[in-house]
């Protein structure tokens, strides 16, 4: 296994520039009349010249079987092991939000949930209110200072609303308060260790407050709160591959994923020729870019085959466009697949793209999940496209003398 | 992952025979001209036929997109994880030249530098030096015996050389004198650990007196030390194996490679034919034959794809020499790619092809790395290379009940 420790030891630094496309979702299964995936249903000339005089393959984000969330599928990506990089839930759920966590923040995933009159939990999502009446309430909750803590109060979606706690002196080791089951009362906050009673006492505090000021809002008449956690701290990309990163990335758990690894990133909308403008205008200033694609995935989790090949059609003539930038090694992905007939995330392996001049090309002359099977990468780990593509840009040493 | 203990409690002696020939930088990148590497150009028909034969596959030295220096590769394929199993700077710079390391030998790698009239260094290198040069200051240093403790000052090329020193009592916790940078001093000999505090003064006294000595020899008036380490002591291929292995080899590093996995080292040149000779010499002794050509690797560090394919040629012809010995096994692999194009060592897998009259052959009727692609080894990390050939030989048995 070779580590990031390993490959720190034998990057360098120099002006060759590597692109990686991740088309969200990109993997998918056959359409059963035609027997192709959305992928090699589409039209791909700019794809397929790619393929053909680069190498190909098909690689686990996580390994096979499992089926990737955003955050592992993209961090396999980046080269960090999703198995050993996790982000605890609170945190990961203020990422997904865009909220720019402090190193020493605690955030925690909260739900809105209904009590009863001797305050037992009769549905801990109450009633799934919708998304407005999650910014009402949590509107209500958001900006009190606590003991000197301040505390951001977030909608997510629907019951679902991020909390963060920031001030001195705050440890994350916090049981949850959820239960996770009807009829009873949520758990006294807990202090798992003596760092964390100060913690405890202002969440204490909160959900006692957040009780009455929620009284006349039934169905969500209460909180519950799980994953206290801080922002993990990881080596950034400069530091395991002496690169300048730059990511270019609509949505706001995908620009989170970038920041925790050390990525710039460049302001643009999730439009693909908006984000391929985004990356010619900043080409000169960077070595690496993240150019994440969404709406792949979203037609997938929609079951809208077709939808899904028309994005990866408008992907291909993306890729004509950032072909003319030259870059020295370009990779396309995805962090999973998400085929339309599973309507979600999958296991399948996904396909992957290398091409550079000196990536010693295979027979594949299609990119699509069939074709690549055959290809000279092989099935690999998701995690091994990081350490290829460093190597092709011709940035890492020797190992060993 | 299989280590070396699952092996060792798995291994039987047997009189069957394994002859692992490892072509060095046998990997390559293709001609732009014909879309063929070297060893697709070379007319092999013997490893041909082996091929058709045998089993075929792509294998990573250490991992995918790592660049293999000369050691991780050739213990990769001797079946050590070359991630686990690394040799100390001083201690591999020894060994690649031949010295022939005691146990408890300390060997730090040294340059020889300009120090102007302050004693600060001006030039790390000493202006490259030739190696005559070398030799001859080298001279004025060996042999030197300070408080008990016997120096060999050995040249390696250019500015570079090897010090060992021999005695009782020494520890290599010694810390770099070498400040990689000019204009400052050399750093003091640094003791990390009250036991090294002898080999520290032992080496502080050889630094002044080096001082003294290369004086009237600039450029080369100082040396700098790092590298402080003894050989590395890991379980004989006798161990783990139960084989009787030996090494025909007739560069010094590759020799000193083998007798560090216990390897008996037979006397020979590094030309194929005499190789071959010495092989058949010593059929009957052995049972394990590690055979190394140097050739294919200086003829694509060179950027000689033209001298790397009638090298490669040369080894076909003597395969079907080796053939005629009947081994039960035979292994042809290289320690890591050596494409023409690059004039180095690459990360690219390397084309290895096992044969044996157990081996399940596949479809693959050339030995090139297009055709290897579609083999039945698939594409693996070359430490599984040896638990194959050694299943192959009939010398392991059943793992668990």
């Amino acid at each position: 296994m070779i580590s990031l420790e390993i490959i720190k030891s034998i990057s360098l630094p120099s002006p060759s520039k590597i692109l990686l496309l991740v088309v969200d979702g990109l993997g998918g299964l056959p359409n059963p009349q035609t027997g192709k995936t959305e992928l090699e249903t589409a039209r791909t000339p700019n794809l397929d010249r790619l393929a053909t005089n680069g190498i190909c393959g098909l690689a686990d984000p996580v390994g096979p079987g499992i089926i990737p969330g955003s955050a592992p599928g993209h961090l396999a990506l980046f080269g960090y092991d999703p198995v050993r990089f996790t982000i605890g839930r609170g945190a990961l759920e203020a990422i997904g939000i865009g909220f720019e966590l402090e190193p020493e923040d605690v955030a925690a995933r909260g739900n809105f949930c209904t009590v009863d009159e001797k305050g037992l939990i009769t549905d801990r999502r109450a009633g799934r209110i919708p998304t407005e009446k999650c910014v009402e309430v949590c509107q209500l909750l958001d900006g009190v200072v606590i003991d000197g803590v301040k505390l951001f109060v977030s909608p997510v979606r629907e019951h679902r609303f991020v909390v963060v706690f920031r001030g001195e002196g705050l440890a994350p080791d916090i049981g949850d308060t959820d239960p996770q089951q009807l009829g009873v009362a949520p758990r006294p906050v807990n202090a798992l260790t003596p760092e964390a009673e100060r913690l405890a006492g202002v969440a204490r505090q909160f959900i006692e407050r957040a009780g009455k000021v929620l009284a006349e809002h039934h169905p969500a008449n209460m909180i519950l709160l799980r994953g206290f956690a801080r922002r993990p701290h990881w080596p950034t990309m400069n530091e395991v591959y002496k690169l300048k990163p730059a990511a270019i990335a609509g949505y706001p758990m995908y620009r989170g994923l970038a920041r925790l690894v050390g990525m710039d990133i460049l302001e643009t909308d999730s439009n693909i020729e908006n984000e391929v403008s985004v990356l010619r205008e900043n080409y000169a200033k960077y070595d690496f870019f993240f150019l994440h694609v969404k709406q792949t995935d979203s037609a997938g989790e929609d079951g809208d085959f077709d939808r899904k090949v028309r994005v990866i059609e408008q992907v291909d003539r993306a890729v004509s466009e950032l072909l003319s930038l030259e870059p020295d090694v370009i990779v396309v992905s995805g962090d999973h697949s998400t085929p339309a007939r599973l309507k979600g995330h999958s296991w399948h392996p996904v396909p992957v793209l290398l091409y550079s001049r000196w990536c010693r090309p295979d027979s594949v002359s299609q990119f699509g999940e069939s074709a690549c099977l055959s290809g000279g990468l092989g099935r690999l780990p998701a995690t091994q496209i990081m350490p290829l593509a460093m190597a092709n840009a011709l940035k890492l040493t020797k190992f060993g003398a």
